[in-house]
């Protein structure tokens, strides 16, 4: 892009923005993302201070065919906040950050997108209630982001996925329009329910700038379970016992491999394990009650048996928010651990609870005959039947030897999710990772019907193109910036 | 239409279904729904047996350009199911009622849409598991229709409306391809959540032909109370109470006005109270618990202060099966009662839980204003925030006399529910009756994007015209059926 054009533009957005305009070349922290595998570049990085900027913002790159790409936290594992067109505009929320109000009796919260996680969380808390979504990311993870994400973590299981958690949005949409849909009814059945739409779109079709969510009841009391192992299946027929004793009360159930669990031992010596038993795996799992007996008298109830068989081999139980935090310290240290050494895959897949240790089987199988000594260390939402199924390379073995193979691993391990009915994402999205293997897994119908959709809201493509569908594959309509040939 | 038209598509419709053809001149029970408010008329009801005739049928409609409506259980009561055009073709899936399979560990059920309400509860109840959603139609409503309108019901409050109750769809689209979407999983973020499109749009966008639902685990005991308040603010004040005090356990919390009652009673001399105060309003709630305490324990402690500072009236609470049954059949037959007298208006309203009382007040002083006398009869999910703000004509007034003025009362009514930020409908959805209603509360940009969503997916306007949108209002698209000027 010439100079010029690239002034010209940078002066008209900056009109927009009160200033609030950052030259592509000095937005290095919004072009790389914590693990530094998409690089980016772009024409500036915006940050409205009202929907209304915003809106003009996307209205003006519309006018100029200019990419927006949308990024929340950059906290994405998929890449889909990277910008990797020099002509796109990344448009950031981080100063749209104003809570409230907040209504407890109605288990309501307004929020405007550029809001953390945490800084929701700890809102509702300051009215006694409860926003359940929660993840190792929460502090830095924005409202827009997450909602755009469709974001899950560790609560899913009780809570439900942001989707499940969002009332009302407010969205910009590619033409600059503002879709005024920040309603906070629990039942409202008024045609078609747009904000579906937006929510996991992955800023395709649209800019989220404000929500209402759905709060829930505080608990009475929590406890929470460090429960050893020897199997899957033990963890399994584990979860399933909790879950039947339990019902809603059962808020979390989380399983760790032994093998993550001493990664995250290596990578950080200050983390002790909360039970002596050196099993092959570990459950975290948490019960919330809201009935006046203890916590705790529930989770030795339903706990007892399997005390008893020899289902767990070893249990801790924490009631003081100490304990607590310290067990769940552990559990968001396994994926800063498995970030440090770079030659590794990820996987974030879903499948029935009943069928993962048939999965860890049949996929630790088919990675060993890939790349014999390679070292899987899964953990995961096990209630939700979401494994972040993560695998090391062989001891010794770097990342320039181990890169060219990672395409043949994965496969293998997506076939195995295909066959077995599964999922080849269960909360990370398609982003820019997972584009050619949204298009290798999905019928033509529902490509097509996702193309449509796109292509009805987004006729010209400026909203985040290249992220979940494939830009080619829109090349039968007659788009701006997607057939720009750039 | 011409008798020879008709005869020839007649035979091209039952050549596809092997037979299942009912002429419309032979269709009256499908051609009038239950209160008799829209009499309908078309070229055929058709049954087809499989997803494949289905779809053939659609197809046959498609190239023929002939209006599709589809009818589940024709219990709905906004007119969505009525096809009015003479060269309509009702399609009917009363013959697909396959269930299964039905799986307890994953908590999944796949149905095909012709399976009603209650069968996919039997069902559920087979594997020890739950089915949730729950309304006094269960009996004949049927799954597409549930899910084509996202019914809600008595247990929304703690298990969400339809929509949340599906993990997958398949759909015959207005083109006649066939989506097949039926995923079971509880987490699934690839790509746009095409499902949650078709989901309450009343059948506007394609054919529902099949689902996955998803189970909730029974409660291992429950209790059923029945309690007289003096006033509404007094309900608000115990819901929140109980809410407080049981979290995910309070499964149930509606609101009955006296005079809804006296109604029923005089429709069915069988019917009994179940206490004996004879207070303004009447709560009927429900706590599920999982938890080894018995729900009458809970239940107990947390009415205990309502019971002592008078709040509560007078209790009966419910725990064996035959007692339950009676209180809710009460529940159940206050719409029936309603249905009766003819001249009435029915509303289904959401607004915030807590600002129920100030609509009842503001809403009675209204229709009072409009017309001295007038009766409202009012009950609903107050858990979930849903009144259905029913109006009796005075005393003596017939339906004639009644019928000029209606239009006026309920534009008084929506007025007072469009400023206290509440929704026209709640969980009935828009169908014939509210689509001008929709048009005049809906902003421009709202409209436009329904209408966008309408013309991507059904561009030639076969799918339910009439129903939801305004067919004037998709003019200025060049669509097929619509247009025809008919």
């Amino acid at each position: 892009m010439k100079q010029r054009d690239q002034d010209t533009l940078l002066s008209g957005l900056g009109t927009l923005t009160r200033g609030n305009v950052i030259p592509g070349a000095e937005a290095d922290s919004y072009l790389q993302e914590w693990r530094r595998l998409w690089p980016g570049q772009c024409l500036a990085v915006v940050r409205p201070g009202s929907t209304e900027e915003a809106a003009d913002i996307v209205r003006f790159c519309q006018e100029h065919a200019l990419p927006v790409v949308p990024q929340g936290g950059n906290t994405g594992l998929v890449g889909g906040q990277s910008p990797q067109d020099e002509r796109s505009v990344v448009i950031s929320l981080e100063r749209m950050k104003r809570i409230g109000p907040v209504n407890a009796q109605a288990a309501t919260l307004y929020t405007q997108a550029g809001a953390t996680l945490s800084e929701v969380q700890e809102a509702a808390r300051e009215v006694g209630m409860l926003f359940p979504v929660s993840m190792a990311s929460e502090g830095s993870a924005q409202v827009g982001g997450a909602i755009s994400t469709n974001a899950g973590g560790i609560s899913v299981l009780a809570y439900g996925t942001m989707r499940e958690r969002v009332l009302g949005l407010e969205v910009v949409l590619p033409d600059g329009r503002i879709w005024n849909g920040q309603r906070a009814l629990r039942k409202d059945n008024t045609g078609y329910d747009l904000k579906q739409m937006f929510m996991g779109a992955e800023g395709t079709l649209g800019l989220i700038t404000g929500a209402v969510l759905r709060l829930a009841p505080a608990p009475k009391d929590r406890v929470t379970l460090w429960l050893a192992v020897e199997t899957a299946e033990d963890a399994v027929s584990l979860f399933h016992r909790l879950s039947g004793a339990c019902g809603p009360a059962l808020t979390s159930f989380e399983l760790i491999s032994a093998a993550a669990l001493d990664l995250a031992f290596r990578h950080n010596s200050a983390l002790r394990a909360p039970v002596g038993a050196r099993t092959e795996y570990h459950v975290l799992a948490e019960i919330s009650i809201f009935e006046t007996i203890p916590a705790e008298d529930l989770a030795m109830a339903a706990l007892g048996p399997a005390l008893e068989n020899g289902t767990v081999a070893d249990a801790a139980l924490a009631t003081s928010g100490g304990q607590r935090a310290a067990m769940w310290a552990l559990r968001e240290a396994l994926p800063e651990a498995q970030a440090a050494p770079r030659a590794q895959i990820k996987h974030d897949v879903t499948l029935p609870v009943a069928a993962i240790p048939e999965f860890l089987l049949r996929a630790g199988q088919a990675v060993e005959t890939c790349m014999p000594g390679i070292r899987p260390v899964p953990f995961g939402h096990l209630g939700d039947g979401n494994l972040h199924y993560n695998l090391l390379a062989p001891e010794g073995m770097d990342t320039e030897a181990f890169a060219p193979h990672t395409s043949r691993i994965c496969q293998a391990v997506y076939d195995i999710v295909q066959t077995m009915d599964g999922s080849i994402s269960a909360e990370h999205g398609i982003g820019r990772l997972k584009r050619e293997l949204l298009a290798m897994t999905k019928s033509d119908v529902e490509l097509s019907l996702m193309r449509t959709l796109k292509h009805s809201l987004d006729p010209k493509g400026i909203m985040n193109p290249g992220i979940l569908l494939d830009p080619k594959s829109m090349d039968r309509f007659e788009t701006g910036v997607n057939t720009a040939g750039r």
